[in-house]
């Protein structure tokens, strides 16, 4: 019987490993009008729970973000990823540095100092994904330990098989 | 000058061309707990304004689009395609049959007949593209003309080049 910080653990390895090579996620966010989604550049770093994006305070995504946290964050690649979960905007000069590389200074247009760069960080509540080949949808719940809820590892049953 | 009608034929034409090939869709829909997103099969008819995907209403997807018709259709491939728009659930038995293909029969594992199939319809609003190699964003309001709103074609400055 795994306990539920194993789970977590276990959801968390998988979703690393699916994610892991695909550079740009799509960043789903509400607006007045509707839902919006743009692409965004995964942060090189392990994922643990959170992802962690960089933009700009002065842009859209910024603005729906202080009024809206609730996010999807979709990975299309060998597998499909639906994170679900709240984004907060992250103000450190620190963590902006360490997370600094030169893609960011091409995309941006800017440098790492620069007072308008901002981080977006992605807490994931569910990762729902879809493995190639096989395509039975899997749902985790990623954040029990945080939330204190019991860990709840649901494999629906329908067999959805992309390949023609 | 070019006209509203023409504007929209254009922005459509660009977006047929930017989602051609693209099997699969990520379709974001909001739920009590916040936006979930799935990957869905592109009905193979040329877009022309609206999306076309087949589910069954035995699924959370169709209860949530009952709900909150507000969406959001990603498309990554070698551009990146946000189309923000309303869902519409669609009964009818010709059309199911029209789209219909081996595709369907493996992915949802029954035939043409089965009553629990049901069409989503989505009627864009805005298209939002990132094009490969320039990334300059482009923003298109499809939906002017059958909403009489001024047409109105912007680019948005910010030259964002995810290529490093």
């Amino acid at each position: 019987m795994k306990n539920t910080d194993e789970l977590d653990q276990e959801a968390i390895e998988t979703v690393r490993k699916l994610i892991k090579g695909i550079d740009i996620a799509m960043l789903t966010s509400v607006t007045e009008q509707g839902l919006v989604s743009r692409p965004m550049k995964t942060q090189e770093v392990e994922f643990d729970g959170d992802l962690w994006f960089m933009t700009m305070k002065d842009t859209n995504v910024y603005d729906e973000l202080v009024h809206y946290p609730n996010v999807n964050v979709a990975y299309a690649g060998k597998s499909y990823v639906s994170i679900r979960g709240k984004a907060e905007l992250v103000d450190s000069r620190d963590k902006i540095k360490e997370f600094w590389n030169i893609a960011y200074e091409k995309m941006l247009k800017t440098t790492s100092d620069d007072p308008n760069l901002i981080l977006i960080k992605v807490k994931a509540d569910t990762a729902e994904y879809w493995e190639m080949g096989n395509w039975t949808k899997v749902v985790k719940e990623l954040m029990n330990k945080l939330t204190g809820k019991q860990s709840e590892e649901s494999d629906i049953n329908r067999v959805v098989d992309l390949n023609n």
